[in-house]
């Protein structure tokens, strides 16, 4: 048994976590997503603890690009879930890029109705470090929520990177947040974001642009419908309008996503994704450790900018440039 | 200096390459594709001749679902090519997949048009073992190709899988053939696909066909251009209804493909694209082998099905399942 800061072991942390103590949870997220070497050991030991309760919360991404109002839509959807009795965790992944500016206001200020509810937990993600590490820590954060008994965990990520495609392969649900553009054409979102949507959503269909909301939703689904391929089973995602601000649709959402996770259960899909994503998860996480391996080893590191270059300048071919490379680290 | 198959020296063999030897170019690519391993050091001789002579031919991917008419139009489009002078070397990528049954009838009958023109050149690539071996070996075919001296490599793609991603990670423009469906929506083209495309043809816009074509062009135009992103210098890609059977539209599509060329190199994204081509080819290389040594060390073979099996039920993380695994093999 570990003890980790302070005098509390991991096993009364973790005791405390499955008792939704709010405190603990803080604390057990921060440990979790801890890049110091020596909390690692209490982090695992800690998940050990918890990973048995997990696997009850149901997991909806939520993305848009910035401007398109997650934060002000994650406040009326989560109240919403809370007005039915369930728990809502919300974790942010990369808020605080600086492409977005939202973190300057804080968590409790941009999401200040759920904040206030004591069914909800709002937690802010780590944005430092490498996409393979944020990733990893907001799976396990997730993790810890869902073993402390929420039954909604809202994960929202910003739609400008690759984190949305990283917080795609950690949720059940996918939702897009969108809104009219000056040509209607969509705005700010990266190519392929699209094609992981559930659910898309048409945000900002109050005052005068509700009605080229409500336009903009029409055409995006038959758009969707259009390129939308027919086989595989692969359902065209639905499209709402809705309003965050005049909290307008919301129910709606509800119950789209409630249909959702229906569909997902009834195909037996939701267990296989859980479990597709978790082999992923366990890949990318040995391909990680073993490329970091790799290029910390003294003679790859000293040879790897004269192989790089060499490649990039199309002396060498890319097969060659590696033999080079793995010949150096056996 | 290795000695291959028969007496010939590869430094002979890539001489002859260099002169567009037709015979010499197809042992040549028979001998980079090869999997046995005592043929990798004379295939990575033989490139080093060869890669600092290739890179003048453009590369074109083209990508369809089975039934769309790949082989007519390539078959077509080629020959246009040809009759304006241009040398002319096609590369098909898995066409021996059971899901297509093309390659049953060979390589000279699916194009027997333009294979029967002594300026271009036609060749199966291997179809059997892994994505990257494929990919690899693809990659390689191309250099030789193109350090033969060929002006347009056309590389076919079957669009029902992960084969085409591949493919659109090795050209510079990538073409995807879509025909009108029953209820015109797209038919057996995977997710992601259609967002990989510079170009896209409605074939089969012949006889009854023609004026149904014509319209899906059109709507489909008109989806792509609502559903693209409009930042970040992603061009949404032009539509145009084609006839392969008919030779009807080619003209149009080598203007569109020249377009987009002229397009690429006036902006630099052309050099840079090949240098980020060459980069991830490097990478991935490195990471295929790292995986390989990996699994095939026996302390890892032989815990890695429990170790999977805990993490698919559940019962530990994949985080930690992957640091047993790399405590095995350090």
């Amino acid at each position: 048994m570990t003890a980790i800061a302070g005098t509390e072991s991991t096993a009364e942390l973790g005791a405390r976590v499955l008792a939704s103590d709010r405190r603990a949870l803080a604390k057990a997220i921060t440990l979790v997503e801890s890049t110091r070497p020596e909390d690692r050991a209490a982090s695992d030991e800690l998940l050990g603890i918890l990973v048995p309760h997990a696997g009850r919360a149901l997991r909806v991404g939520v993305s848009g690009a910035p401007g398109v109002g997650k934060s002000t839509f994650i406040d009326a959807f989560g109240e919403t879930l809370v007005d039915t009795g369930l728990g809502v965790a919300v974790l942010a992944v990369d808020p605080s890029s600086s492409l977005t500016g939202g973190s300057i206001l804080g968590d409790r200020t941009r999401m200040g109705a759920l904040a206030s509810r004591p069914q909800a937990f709002i937690r802010q993600s780590p944005s430092s470090g490498s996409l393979g590490g944020v990733a990893r820590r907001t799976r396990e954060a997730i993790l810890v929520c869902d073993a402390a008994g929420f039954d909604r965990i809202l994960v929202e990520t910003v739609g400008v990177g690759q984190s949305e495609i990283a917080v795609a392969s950690m949720v059940d649900v996918f939702v897009l947040l969108l809104m009219p553009g000056a040509g209607d054409e969509l705005q700010g979102i990266k190519r392929g974001i699209l094609e992981l949507a559930d659910l898309v959503l048409i945000n900002k269909a109050d005052g005068e642009q509700r009605q080229s909301a409500e336009r903009f939703a029409r055409t995006t689904a038959g758009a969707l419908e259009l390129l939308r391929p027919s086989r595989g089973g692969t359902a065209v995602p639905a499209v709402l309008a809705v309003s965050a601000l005049e909290r307008r649709g919301m129910d709606a959402v509800a119950g789209a996503i409630a249909d959702l996770y229906a569909e997902l259960e009834r195909s037996g899909e939701l267990a296989a994704k859980r479990a597709a994503q978790r082999r992923a998860w366990l890949d990318s996480a040995v391909n990680d450790a073993l490329e970091s391996r790799f290029y910390a080893h003294p003679d790859v590191a000293a040879a790897r900018t004269a192989v790089t270059e060499a490649v990039d300048r199309g002396e060498i071919t890319p097969t060659e440039g590696a033999r080079r490379l793995l010949a150096l680290a056996k």
